[in-house]
Formats: C-alpha cells, sequence, structure tokens
C-alpha cells in the first residue's frame, strides 16, 4: 500500500537484487506479530502516527497479557483501554512500569509522545458521572502530545457555570464534549463556538436515557453544524480524534 | 361521580320524590349524547371546566361533520384539532360562522373564553418548522382564557437570540417549550428559569430524529427539574396543561 | 443574567467604583464552588427557590462524600437523591445529622422549607411495587414545603379501589400518579379529575414491559388532556414539579 | 391427520380395495385446489368449522379474483377481509352476490352461518377512530354465528360512558376492546368484568403511539388477568377468537 | 357497580332501613383491606370468581410477609407468583402450611378449587428452558379447577414429536404454548387445531431473541387464527385465561 | 489480488518486458469502468462467477439508463433487479431487447447460463403476497443456471399443503423459504429436510409485523439449524446464495 | 415422512404382516425418548445426518444431566453447546469420558466423525473477542468432519492483515465470519471472495452496538450477495451451516 | 459573549460615551432579524465563520420565500440545503441570480467563498444512489473554500475499485465517506488512512437497513480510530464539520 516500498522493492526485483518468490513473500510480510488470537500491528506507529491500542473490555485476563508480553519486545510504547483493575494488575505482571490512570481505565507503558501541540484540546462535561469517560478522552489526548483543558459538571441546569468558563471555551482548539443524559450541552456549546466539537454521548442516566441512546440521538441530530458524533462512552476515540484534528496544521 | 348529586338523588328517593327504578335510570343517564359511532360528553364544560374537544385526525370527514352537528344544538363552543384544510370545510358546512386557524389546524365555533388570565404563558420554538405545533398550544391557550406571549425560531444553535428574550422568559408564568431535531432548548430553558416548562417534542427533522424520538427521549431526560413533557406533536396537550395550571392560583 | 446586578455593576463602572477588570471578573465570578470533578451552584437556593440536589446515581462514594463536604459550609439544607445504603453512609460521615428515608432513597441534611401550603398534592401509586418512586416524589414534596397525600395500590385491576378514595381524588390541587406494567392509571384518573396530573412510569413490570417502556408510552399517549409525563422512575422531578405547580396561586 | 380416514384407508389396503400406490396418492391428495400461487383450503371449513378466509392486504387485484372465482364452485360461502373498494369491485366481477361491508373492509360471499349462539360478544371502541377495526370485529362474530353488541366511543377520558354501558359489560359473554394511543380501556373493562377480554389495539394516535406500538405494549401488560391480546388493527382475529369461545358451552 | 345490591341499598334507604350517611359509607366501603402500601382485594373472589394473587415480582420481602399476614384471617386460599426461594421462606413464616411449586414459582395456601372441569387444557413448550413458565401456567389452572395435561420438549426442530403427540392436540378443549427463540410453535399448532390457543412467549433464547422480543411478535403476527397472545413468560394470565375459557360451557 | 497476475507482472519487470511505472499503473488499473457516479465492474463475471447486477431501487431513472448504456459495449448479459416499470421502459431504450420479469422485478439482457445443474433448487412461499420477492429468488437462480422448482402459498395456517409436497422438500438440493408475518414456515421447513434452507423474511402483514422486523427475529431465531437469512425483501440475495451452494459439487 | 417406511408398513398391513392398529401405532412411535421435560429425538442422526444437540443455555443442572444420561444408553455420541464449567462438571458425573472445549464452550461425548471433507472452512474473526464464538463454529465444524482453518483478529483496523491472508481466503470452500462492533469484516471478504460467506454477528462491543444489533444490521444489509447471516453469538449455527454445503458436492 | 465588544462596551460606560441603559440595550441587541416566525442571524458570518444556512426541509414555501426575501438586504451570500424543485422556484422569485444544485438540494445566492484551501477534501460515497447526500456535502465545502475531489460508487462489493483510487485516500488531508446500506466503507477507509474520516449513513437500503439506522449503527461502532458519525443523510453537517478541519491550520 506504500507506494514508496513498493516502487523500491518493484526496482530490486529490476535489479535483480531481490528474487520474485521473495517479492511475493515481503508483499506478503506486511509487519505484524502473529499470536493466533491476535494480530498486532506492531507498525501501525508508522502508518497511522500512533501504534495499536488494545482494547480490553471483551478480551480474557490470559489474552490481554500475552498480548502485552508479545507487544514488549517490539515496542516502548503500549496502550490499553476501558482496562478494569484486574486487566492492569495482569499487564503489570509482565510490564513492572506500566502505569494506571484509574479513572480512565486506561494502562500505558511507555512514555507519552513528547512534542506537545501549542494548541488545546477543552473536554467538558455535563455532569460528575461523566468524568470517566472525559477522562479517557483526556489521557488518550495527552498521551497523544496535547496540551488538554479540563471542565468538568457544567450541565445545563445551570449554565451560568458554562458562561463563567467562556473564555476557555473559546480558547480552545478543539472540544470534546461528554454528557449523558439528554446530551444537551453538545448542541449548546456548538452554537457557542468557532471551533470543531465531537459529541461524546454517555450511559449515564436512567429510565428512558436508554443506556446512551437519548444522549447519542440528541447529538447527532445537534442543529448546530460543526459537531460530529462517536460511539456512547467512546472516549477513546473522542480523545483520538481531537488530537487528530488539533494536529492538523501543524506540518 | 359527583357527591352532592348523589346525595340529593338519595334524599329524593328517601323522600319518596323519586322512585327507584327512576334513581336507578338517573345515575345511568350521565349526560352524554350517543350517536353511535361517537359519544358526546355534552357536560364536560361543567365537570372539567372545558368542554369535549373534537381531534379529526383518524376520523372520517362524514364522521366529524356529523359530531359537529350534533354537538351544535347543546352548545355555543366547539373546538376541534388536527383539522386540515377538509375537516374544516366539512365542519363549516354545518356551522357557518367556524373559524380556521390554518397553522394551528384548529377550527373554532363560538367566542373564546371571556376572563384572561392576568398571567402570561410563553410559547417559544427552536425552529420555524416548529411553529404549527407551538401555534396549536398558543391556540388552545387563547381559548381557554389565557394571555399567550410567543418567541419562535430561538434554537440552541444561536443561543444569543435566547438570552435577548430573557425578560420574556423570567416574567412568564408558565412556559411551552417547542422543539423537534435534538429537543435541546427544553433542557436550557429549564436550567434558566424559575417557572414551569411544559416540553412539546415534534416529528421536525430527519434521519436519526426519528420522526420526534430523540426530541422525546431528550426532554424526558432533561437533567434540570421542572420539566414535563407531553406526547409528540402534542400541541393542544401542551396548551391545555399550561392553562390549567396558569389559571391555578385564581381562585 | 440578573438585571439588577448588571445595572449595579454598570453604574458602579460608570462611577469608577469598580474597575473594568474587576467588572468583567464579576461577570465571571457568578457564585458556585468548584470542586473540579463537581461545580456545586451554591446560590441556585435564590435563582431557583430551592438549592441544587445530588443525584448519587452514577457517582462514585468518593464524589457523593466530597461534594457534601464542600456543600456544608455554604448551606445548611442537602438533598441527595437516587442514595442507596452506601451513599447514605458516605454522607453521614460527613454530616451526622442526615436523615435517610430508605423507601425514598433520599438523604436530608437539614430542616424541610417550613412554610406548608394549605393545598395537597396527591400522590398515587397502581400497586405496591411502585411505592419506592412514589414515595421519591412524596418526600421531594414535603421537603419543599407541601402538604401531601397518598393513595398506595389502587391499580385498574379493582378499580373500585380508586373510587372509593375519590373524595380525595377531588381535593387533591395536584395529583401525581406512579405506575409500571402498562400505566393505565394515568389516563383514567385524567379522565377523571380536574387538576393537573403528572404521570411517572416505573420499570416496575417484566417481559414486554421493558423496564417501563409501556408505561412511559401508555403515558405519553394519554387520552385526557391534563397529564404530563416525567422520565421512567423520576420520582425526585414528579414531585419538584408537583410542588412548583402547588405554589403557584401562592404569592 | 385424520385419524378415521387413516383407518379406512389403511382397511382398504389390507382388504386389496386400494392399492399401495393410490393409497399413498390418497395419503397425498388433501383436499385443496392448487392454483399456483395459491393454494386454496377448500376443505377447512369442515375441520376447522369455518372455511379459509382471504386476506387482501399485500394481495394482487388479480390474484384476489382468481382466488374467488376459483374458490366459487367448491363453496357458497367467502369471506374476504382488509378488503378495499378496488378488492371489492375485483370480487363482484366474478360474484355479483358479494356484499361488501364498508367500514370493515370486509367482503361476503353467500350467507352468514344461521345457528346464532344465545349469548352475546361486545365490542367495544375506545374512540371514534378505532370503529373500523371494530367493525371488521363485529361483521367477523356475526357472519360466524354470534349475536354482537357494540359501545364504541366510550374511551378513559370520560369513564362515567363506560359505567353507563355497564349492565351490557357485565351481560356479555366475551368482550373485545378495541383502543389505539394508550390502550388503557382494556385494562380497566379487563378489572371490571368476570369475562374473557379480547384486546385489539390500532394503529390510531400519532407521535409516541409508534403506529400502535404504545396501545399494544399497554395491552400486552395489563396488570388483570383475563385480558389476552392479538396483533395491531387485527380486528377479524379478535372477531374470529371471540366466535371461538362464545361458541364452547354449546356442544 | 352492582346492580342488585344498589338496589337494595336504595330500597333500604327509601324503606328508612337505611339513612343517607350510611349508604354514602356504604358505597364507599368497598370491601378491601388497606394496609397502607396494599389496598387487598378481599372479595375479589366473589366478583371475579377467583380471590386476588399477589404478584412477589418487585414487592419487597417484608411487603409479601405483610399481604399475606393480613390476608390470612379473610380467606383461606392465597396464591402468589414469581415467588422466588425467599419470597416463599417469608410466606411460611406467617402460613405454615404453604406449599411451594418451586419449578413454577408459585405459593399456594389452602386448597385448590375442587370442582374440576371435565375438559382438559394442553399446555405446550417448545422446549426444556420453557417449562417453568408453562408449569407456571399449569399450576394455575390446576389450582383454579381445570384438568391439565403436558406435552413439554416438542419444538418445531423435530416436528414428528409434535404429531405423535396429534390425539392430545385434538382432545383438548383449550391449548396453551410456551416457546421463546423465534415462537414458531404457537403457529403450526393453530394452523392445526380447531381449539383456542393461547401463546406465551418466553424470554427463552439468546442474541437477536431480545429477552423474548421474537417470539412476541412472531406469536402476535401468526397467521393462523384462533391464537391470542399475552405478555413475555406470563404463565399464570394464560393459565388464568385458559381456566376462563375452559369452564365456559359450564353453566 | 490475483497472485498468478502479480507473478507475471513481476517476472515481466524483472524481464525488463514492463516498466516499473507501467507496474504501478497495472496494479491499478483493475479493469473497470468509471461514469464518475457509477464503477461499473466488468470483469466481475470472471472474479466471482457472475457479472454485476444493478440495483434500480435508490438510482435515478437516468442514471440506470446511463449504467446499461455503458455496461452494453463490454457484456452481453446485463441483469438489474428493483426495477420498477419505469427502469425497465429506460433500460428499453437503450436495450431493445431487454426483458422483463414484472413480478420479479427484474431486467435483463441476454441469455440465461446455458450449463443448468441437475439439481433442484426449491422456493416456498407462506402465502400468495410473498409471491413478488420469491419470484425475484427464482428468476435470479434461473438465470444464473439452476433448475428451480416452486411451491407457493403452504403457510403454517394449513399444514397438510406443506406434507402434500414433501417429496419436492426431500429432493431439493437447496430450499428458499420465503415469509413474511411471523415467518414461522421457515423453522418447520428447516426442521423437516436434510437440505440447507435459506430463509427470506418479506415485509408482508401489518401491524407489529413491523415491515418484516417480525418475520426477520423469527427466522434468525429458527431453533433448527441448518437455517441462515437474508435482508427483508432481499430475493436476489437468496437466489444467488442458493445458486451458489446449489452448484457447489459441481467441479 | 419417510417414504420408504410408509411403504414398507403399507406393505405390511396388505400382506398381514402388520395389523391396523399397530400400523397405526407405528405411525405415532417415531423414535424418541421421552423424558417428561424433555423428549430427545434419538434417530435424528439418521434423519438429519447430525444427532440432535443439547444446548445448555436456559437448561437447569439437573435437565441437563439427566439428559445426558438418558441419551448415553442410545448413542455413543452427545454434543452440548453454551455449555459453562458447572453444566460441563455436570455431564462429567454421568459420563466420565465428556471432553471440554473450555473457549467454544462444548462438551463432547464420543468421537468426531471420521470422515474428513477434502475442503477446507475459514473461520475468521475481526478481534480477539470474537473467539469464543468462532471457536463454537470450529469445533462443530470439526466435529462434524471438515477440515477447519483458523484465521483470528483480522478486523478493518488494520486490512492488511487481512491481505496477508488472502491465499486461505481464496483457497476455503466456505467461510464464516465472526465480527461483534460494526460487522463491517463479513461485506469486504463477502466483496473479495468466490464461495459463501456465514456472517456470525457477536455481542462484542459496547454502547450503541447494543448487544450485538449494530453487526447483525450491517451484516444483513451487506451490499456483496453470496452472504447469509445467522442469530447473534450463533457459533453452533454457523458452524453447522458451514459443514452443511462444505459436504455438498461430495455425494 | 465576544469579550472585546464587552470591554469596548465597558469602556465607553466608564467613559460616559454610552449610557447605562444604552449600555443594556446593546447587550440585547445582537444581531439578528426578528420576522416572528424566524430570527435571522445577520451576523452569524462574523461569529462563526459561515452565515447561517436555511434547512427548507419542514419549513413551508412562505416562509422560507420570505426569510429570503429578509436577509437579502444584509448579506449578499445565501444558502439553504434540503431544497426541493419548488423551494428553489420560490427563492428565485425573490433573487434572479439564485442558483440551483439539483442533485444536492442546495440553493446558493452570491458566490462562494474566494481564498481556496490548499489542501483537499476527499468525498466517497459506497454507491450511485448515496450521491445526493455526497453532493451535499461536495457543494458545502466548495462553497466554504476548499478543493475537493469526489470518488463515487466504490462500495465494498468491488473493493479493488477503492484500493485503484487508494493514491487520492492516501493524499487527502479530510475524508468524508457516505454510505449506506451496512456502511462499512467507512471502516475499511477508518483502517487505511492518516487522516480525519466523517462518516455520512444514508438512508439508501431496503428491509433491516431501517432507514439509515444499519449503517448509521455500524459507522458509531467503527473499530478504527479516527472516525466520527453525522446524523443520517447530514451531508451538509459533514461537508461543513470538514471544512472546519480542513482550514484548522491554515491561521
Amino acid at each position: 500500500m506504500n507506494r514508496e516500498k513498493i516502487r523500491e522493492l518493484l526496482e530490486n526485483v529490476k535489479a535483480g537484487k531481490t528474487g520474485i518468490d521473495e517479492a511475493l513473500r515481503a508483499l506478503k510480510s506486511f509487519p505484524y506479530k502473529d499470536l493466533g488470537y491476535a494480530k498486532i500491528d506492531t507498525h501501525r506507529d508508522l502508518r497511522r502516527g500512533f501504534p495499536e491500542v488494545i482494547l480490553c473490555r471483551g478480551k480474557t485476563i490470559e489474552h490481554i497479557e500475552k498480548i502485552v508480553e508479545s507487544l514488549s519486545p517490539e515496542t516502548d510504547f503500549i496502550m490499553a483501554t476501558k482496562a478494569d483493575k484486574a486487566a492492569y494488575e495482569a499487564i503489570r505482571k509482565v510490564q513492572k512500569d506500566a502505569v494506571y490512570y484509574e479513572t480512565a481505565h486506561i494502562v500505558l507503558i511507555g512514555k507519552a509522545r513528547r512534542k506537545k501541540s501549542t494548541k488545546t484540546i477543552l473536554v467538558i462535561t455535563a455532569g460528575t458521572s461523566d468524568i470517566p469517560i472525559a477522562e479517557e478522552a483526556v489521557v488518550t489526548a495527552e498521551i497523544m502530545g496535547n496540551a488538554v483543558d479540563r471542565v468538568y459538571d457544567i450541565g445545563v441546569a445551570g449554565v451560568h457555570r458554562l458562561f463563567d468558563n467562556s473564555e476557555k471555551l473559546f480558547d480552545a482548539n478543539v472540544i470534546v464534549v461528554v454528557a449523558g443524559m439528554e446530551g444537551a450541552l453538545a448542541s449548546i456549546i456548538g452554537g457557542m463556538v468557532d471551533s470543531p466539537v465531537i459529541a461524546v454521548p454517555t450511559s449515564v442516566g436512567y429510565g428512558s436515557s436508554f443506556e446512551g441512546l437519548a444522549a447519542l440521538l440528541s447529538m447527532l441530530n445537534c442543529c448546530a453544524p460543526g459537531v460530529v458524533t462517536v460511539n456512547i462512552d467512546n472516549g477513546f476515540g473522542a480523545g483520538y480524534f481531537a488530537s487528530f484534528i488539533n494536529h492538523m496544521g501543524e506540518k
């Protein structure tokens, strides 16, 4: 898929440096590690600018442990999301220096990316209960080399708290809004600011919030343009995308 | 059900003024008119403070016409909702002086209630497309003897329009918020004001608005207390309930 | 947002009493307490006539404890809803005199509002299983200074129980109907009474009750006007709104 | 499947009256007429006590016409449901004496069953808009030889209309309740009477009635026992089942 | 509501035997016991032919215990459904002779109704996992004085098992079909038999069975007439209704 | 992707017959025709054993016409599905010899594949209204070179019709079951036969069939193994897959 | 249903070898074992080519144990699916040599079918969390006598992993794709290969994956023909169907 | 909200240049035009970098006409989306030079923004039927000053079409993926590219696509990070957001 690599390969074939069977193998041997139960994309860092991330939810403790073990020799940087205490303990057995961001449910091995963006991502929550998902976004974005600011518990039931923080709102380069229940905060902020807003519905609420469905539909139907949505409780996805566009003007 | 009436009846039975069979009949002959296909509650005005209203939607033109015809001798006041042009024409054949509120889809025969409340109901819409449902609420409330104020197209994509009308917001005794799409306006207003808010989700929108479901769920999950919800597109219900509580302190 | 305060501020600016930067700060320093993970609206009491309420569900025990701790110096009145035993224990550690309404899952610190309304809110349940949500409404309304009456387990499977309590029904100023399963009770009562009805669907039931969805849809489609709906299991919201309108004629 | 027929067949095989291949064919040649696009069950009358009924909805006019044409020589009784005007016209081309029950959307050829049950089926509707489905039940039950009584437009918004008809309610042997919107009528009647209640949700309503879903869920969750439910708008099914049990004690 | 009782009352009032206030009280004092948290309908036996049944699900152990305790002096017959072990233990504390039908989750105090119907109710399940709900129907019907037959695990994946039991099928007066997953069994049996079929969808299955929704929709859309449906897992309702119609021809 | 082609290419590069840039272009120039609004896969016939098929639904008449026009020089075989009369007319303007299978809504240009499979695909419908979707499957399978047999209107309400056709059932190599409403036919047939069953839910039905959802869920939850499901109304997909496996043993 | 058996029976009846009542009994006594709570289809092996399989989910431990116990004398081959540890322990008590495929949740007693197909079934997963369902398909297919190949964790977030395994893809005779979340892998593979694809949605994911609904809908709407779908998490069904068609060309 | 404006205002108040009442008015008189039925945000261009856009869907022709008429003196640039022919005709009556992008359903008055971004937005569709929504995105982005490239009909059923366009894919700065049916294209592209992907589900499809729900859920559950979603059929929102981030690095 990488044009330059293919050209080089073809040139080597032409020059006789690379045999045809070898070339065929090369085209096949894209760099990943096959554990049978998992194929670890060891070079995604190069391709995508960020290494593959382990989603712990749904995986057995054994699988998580072995995936980390197998990744360790390849990279000095491993990130795991939706990791509960047990997942963290399993990882720490393999990697003593693993750090656990407890609220964010993220485990990190290795240093966060160094070069910080000069522009800020602002992560906002409607309520206190939305904080774990917000922290997932914050930690993700920080690891990916962003300056991140937090404004938590600013929900629409007390809009003046929002206006009090309006400076932060207007200064942010990218905004992540994390809200459960009716998710209205995304619309309000989307209508105020001049920067892209990534809305994260959360499963916070009860009754007809239907595990985040109310917030999700609300955010998708946001009448203010400039707002996009990710999956319910997907703090990682929001932080990742926010980092993506926060770095856009950089090169 | 009316304790005084039953007592009177029993006293008459005791006094021999009313025979037992007659009493039995009386208990049965609660005042309504039976058309076979419709039982018209001619005395609801007395019981509920407002006469029965004809919901045109789902009824044949013939039924609407005959119901109005049959009501005419009983009352000088008839109201029909969700009435399209054809329903209005049918009613006008029977009642020449029927008035058609075209945007509100309401037909009115007879005068609106006179005694106006001194307090105001404010009806707000998020967008221009929500106006028909809002007008249904406005006309209903006006007919029921309320001072009604309108603020239309104030949606969250331009919140400053909301704040500009904040005086009206704070002066209103009862507020009706009519919004489709994500329905966030109900939450914002619910968080600002000190008066009861009746939220009306509308089927305005497209895609995942799912004919008003997004707005409905959003309003039900409103994190600000003091907000209640009625059925999607039920402007009449909102106007009726608003009138109800707007008159509460009166006696 | 408070017109008088802004005018005063502007006058002070004009008079030179307040510097421009100070004025800007003042506009920002709306009164709330920022705990980072929570922004506590210490002055909501003034603005909304009732202090902010802590929704325990979804919050960690630590957050609940710290929010109460931080509120304590500011106010002599704190209310927490959807509080299980553990939440109550946490609060009692900070506030020895916290009272636990076990069935209602409400924790109260400080005295309930004194001035009782002369008019009564009636809270009705269809079944025995609806009582916890009904009590949430009752306790909320009582705390907010209302005379509250209860009629429990009056469901439609034995309508005569309803008629036996008809006097209470007709005497009530506001009615809260709490019902799960098919939620039909709201419709019946809505068709009988002359006072506003707030319907609370509950998640009581099984199978196709779908955790309260059947009752919710039933209540939203209530063919009797004068009925509004709140979220499934939202007893607090119903009690709050009922109190709202019960006090309406007072001033 | 008919034990006697199989025995006779086997006896004939034993007696040499019927050859084995003939017997095999006989077992196959169960009495129906194969039109290719339709297999008409000409003997269902014998087996089920009622001939096969043509559901017009979804069938082309051509198919309806040909099915009736093909049934005509076999039977003097044909019934078609959910038949619009065009379906009726098509049938009348083939069968001059076809009768059209316009409101019920039923076409009938031949006489209704003679022997009337001495007991009565009562068909009740909540509103005027529910009448077409109710008539489908009424006409079906009458054709099947039942005395049927109607009480229409008795909905819960004016319960006294219900009590006024309580004699009919208590006299009925079987009750069919037809209601859209919130469908609460089924619950109320189910809680009052001592006879089986068949609930028919209708697609009458708007907004969150979701084409009859609200009424369906309401009826399925009916807290009064003695109530069963059929598909939304399935008046025929209700009339058929009502007839079924109304004739139960007869033989 | 009881015409004769009212007539008697009126006659007594007329004759001076009953004072007016006493009469008013009588009209109100319909026989039930008010526990505050529960209103027990002690005379439902007379009115409905079967005493009120306690649905344990959703009730606290304390409430169940007290309801039974309070019913005990009034009746020698108490039935409780959806009762787990703990509910049974609580009841046994109050009533030593309570019998627990463990699979059916029913607790019974007192003797089942004596006079058995001569006709049989057949309860069929598609699979082994449907048995608890089927037993709920069986035990209910037996308690209500019916001869009940069982055919379990006859599901469509091996239809020959069905045909082997065809004699039972054709002999039954009423059939209850209990099935989860796709619920197809109700349709097949509905198409074969000449007796009324009550379909009970169960929450048995996984994935897109969506807790019984697939079976419920399947049964509601049954193309064979003569089939009605009750709520998911509502074995009691099916048994009750089956008993209802099984006794129909009796008087 | 084609290993042999890539090897040949590489060998040509090595041999100097193909320049590197030419090779790069070759890797890109996979054979399809780009119309801008459509990319027509002219060689799919080779790759997939069947040319690309035009799904008319959702396309404008203009697009359909131009796609056919552009395909014509490339192939002597074009197939279009979900084609209404207007789509057919448009195609006939371009291709005079286009054949319209009206019931199946398929347009065909060119001859059907010649070599017929010796084994038979049986397409069964529950009702007459399911025929259009069944015919879509039949015509597709016939065009793809299969012997196809039809058994229509065999629904579960008269199972004996099914057993009468049991020989066809047991002789078929692959069975396609097309059914709306409750879709139970798929389960019954799946439990009887020894050949793979492809279930096609249709949108036939009304009320809680919810446009085919009931049949879809029913088929997905089929308790008999050996049954797979395609999208609602996807007769083409079923015919295509049936042809797929009907030819499996052939080479 | 078995034509030959019936012919033989009829011939015996004719020859006087079999009496008529005996013949009737024979027609009824189709071979299965009736445990009351379960009817075990001991001869399904003959009819369907594979013995009946025990679905443990939803069954009590006692039922599972007894079903196995009762099957043991009849067959040397028993298979149980969705079996957790406890189910396995129960089975092992009865059958010492039961083998537990822990990841697949399958218990096997007896040898897998011997004659292996020469063609391969390929089972693919999108992620590591989909492996349990994939293993259910693998073990089922292996037991049924198929060569099975696995390619796990190949999800679309790193498509190159897919292309690296393209040889396996193109060599497979039948492909099973197991994927949760958005289920896109089925579409991609369906668009690439020339062999039938069986898609298995899994409940892997969170938020708006709604327990597998997102993957299910995605797979049903697959725009590539040649893809069919089974129930969410139904690895057994997929393995069974795959085996079905993998053996098709064999005789 | 504009800090500088408020500071200036305060400075003017301090300097006595602006009276206090005038200042209060100024704070209120945020620039928009009130038509009663619509409040037009004439200065949004300044605040948000783009003027307010008219969503025609749901608005009456009269309202659209009047809104355009009223906007005309204020701005030389007006954009209307979801505009059918009738809406366009109405606008052209008022503004002769209105341009209609027929496929995109967009009406434009005035010149598109001049300064083009040097980076490219790529808009991709899965099928031909998705083009109208894609064009809505394209035209929006072009009007907002972006270089836009199109790759249409590249759906997963023929992935090689995708790889052939890989250069465009890798060159794009932002990618918009428009797809109905199963929406898998978003996942594939999300897994390949290194740029942000905005996924637009469309209502293209039938059966269980449920008007775009399948595509929406698929996109939300996309396992590749770097993908965000907008509402079903919201081409404008996608184009707007794409433009937003495409300009990010510019200043």
